[in-house]
């Protein structure tokens, strides 16, 4: 057996994005233990870093040790207790991802449903309000990863705090990409991943939690099902002060990289990052467009760091993204569930939303199309 | 905020044990996708050498993409329904978490007690089966991480198949580091982590599952209540085959971390792996000796790679610790639950398990205490 080299790819999908080098060699930092005290200073940094890239001053901001599906399954597995009416809304894969998680733990789903490749509809989640006085927690996609549609965030979470809901959002594909603001907008729990907007290597779920949702979390009538995921316990580990409680062993060196990629961002600025991505977005758009290539997303719900565009009538789909791959070394995504083989997904998230690669990119289509 | 610079320590406590550069410069390899045809491969590459080192012939053996706590939940949610009598035995920190994972999920523990240090007692597992006809499983830590002690695996999971039981076995410090035979002992399921005997870096959990094993979780009657842990969903992106379905977004670099210390695991040799750390335990308990310094576990079910020993009366522990830490850039083990301030652990994992560091650990003690 040999070492693995990996080939040198530039990564246009819907994640991982291209890790900037400070990133990858950040990775291969020596590794220290988890309860070592540089270790703890480097953890208190990282909450630091983002609470500002969440902007919220939530005390309980840290990430998971785990992909983006665990910080999605943290966030239900502790605010969702048997029988809770969770209004869900579904408008792609991770809408329904989010179904699956509140019954498989007991919780009673309404599903408020939307096209996919369109926003959530704030009235029928208004509807869905009126029409459940009883239901605990309202959940939605901010940025559906499968379509490339961005929901308005704040008015939905506005919705749901009138009727006396708290919230859980999914913020995989959007944080640092696209406006969020987890206090002004009224967000209780939240989740990212490392490897989209942060350009951090895969493996790590950011999530930050409100007053309102710790005080759901450790004034729970039933246990948390899962051990790793019991925030009552991971909060002993990643609490206030010098003294942590051991829990699990926190995946060190992806923190290292994720710790990187956050003084990045604080280099960078978070309101230079979402201009970054908008403004690389209408290049690519220009491009695409010339190419007689059109957008799924009506835009003004179009994300500027996930593209999904219609796959030009008699192409290959398949052989294309091979061909890319193969023969120019791009990575770009395809359709999931529904959208199989009726859209790509080119993304333009982090280190990757850089204008030489929307060259790139555009060249090669142009050349393989 | 900086970027993070770790200090350069020997780490010699229960895990995560000193990362080989090899490994750590893996790690910083380009990020590339997880569906990447280059990446699979490496995935099935991957897979077969923790075939080698768990020694089976399982199909389901992969890691998952979290630390070895989730691995532990892994076997757990997936293979415990509600109602379902399981016999766990405890000796330490790690049987009770085993005991918390099988009631959170409504299963019911039947407790095996041992005293924090010794071995799981065979007769007493025995006892339990006879009096318990209608258990269905028997979980036990092989490597007890917090005392130090070893048991017999192989007899308790004779005893347990005899009696149509199916076994969890917790080899998180054992892989590698101790003998251990999946497929001659009949284990069922059984998890460890990547930051111990494998010196990975921490965050996976390599797994491996029996047919036995498989035809329950494919035939449960109830969901598994984890989505991310799902292993009938996890199966179709570790699965057989070039065509994988997307799950959830692998860990990339932390497994070109893993597959390279499985490439100088097969360049080593497992037994050799095994002679290495039970040599280095023989020195190591010589140099203690000489110190005055004794072992928690008597001598048959001492664990070479974790050596528990009685803190010298009239020690200040954290002290010595502190001081080791301090000025010698040594990580050694604190006592964990009932046997804090009493024991420390040191570790001899993986690239931690060298002479050299034999000899710092032993003059750095001596000038210390």
């Amino acid at each position: 057996m040999k070492s693995f080299s990996p080939p040198n790819r530039l990564l246009m999908g819907p994640g991982p994005s291209d890790v900037h080098p400070r990133i990858l060699s950040a990775m291969a930092r020596q590794t220290i233990g988890h309860l070592d005290p540089a270790f703890i200073e480097m953890m208190d940094e990282t909450k630091q870093m983002l609470q500002y890239a969440f902007m919220t001053e939530n005390e309980l901001t840290m990430p998971i040790s785990a992909p983006g599906s665990a910080g999605m399954e943290a966030c239900f597995v502790n605010l969702v207790e048997p029988g809770d009416k969770v209004i869900v809304c579904i408008n792609g894969v991770f809408g329904s991802r989010m179904k699956e998680n509140v019954t498989r733990i007991g919780g009673h789903a309404i599903i408020v449903n939307d096209e996919w490749g369109k926003p959530v509809d704030p009235q029928k989640v208004e509807q869905s309000l009126i029409d459940n006085p009883d239901a605990k927690i309202v959940a939605f996609v901010h940025a559906e990863t499968s379509t490339g549609a961005l929901s308005d965030a704040k008015l939905i979470c506005e919705l749901a705090n009138n009727h006396g809901c708290i919230t859980i959002v999914d913020a995989v594909t959007s944080l640092v990409g696209s406006e969020l603001r987890v206090d002004d907008w009224g967000i209780d729990a939240i989740y990212s991943g490392s490897q989209k907007c942060l350009s951090a290597m895969p493996g790590l779920s950011p999530v930050s939690f409100s007053e309102k949702a710790i005080h759901k979390i450790t004034h729970r009538s039933t246990p948390v099902t899962s051990w790793f995921l019991d925030l009552n316990l991971v909060m002993g580990y990643w609490g206030k002060g010098a003294k942590r409680a051991y829990h699990h062993t926190a995946p060190v060196n992806t923190l290292y990289g994720l710790h990187e990629s956050l003084v990045m961002l604080t280099e960078e600025g978070l309101e230079n990052s979402w201009a970054r991505h908008q403004s690389n977005h209408l290049l690519l758009r220009e491009g695409l467009s010339k190419l007689g290539i059109h957008y799924l997303v009506d835009e003004p719900s179009r994300l500027p760091q996930l593209n999904s565009v219609f796959i030009p009538e008699g192409t290959n789909e398949a052989e294309v993204r091979s061909t890319l791959l193969n023969d120019y070394n791009i990575e770009i995504g395809a359709g999931l569930g529904d959208l199989a083989g009726k859209i790509w997904r080119i993304g333009l998230m982090g280190h990757t939303s850089r204008k030489e690669n929307i060259d790139l990119c555009l060249s090669a289509l142009q050349k393989t199309l």
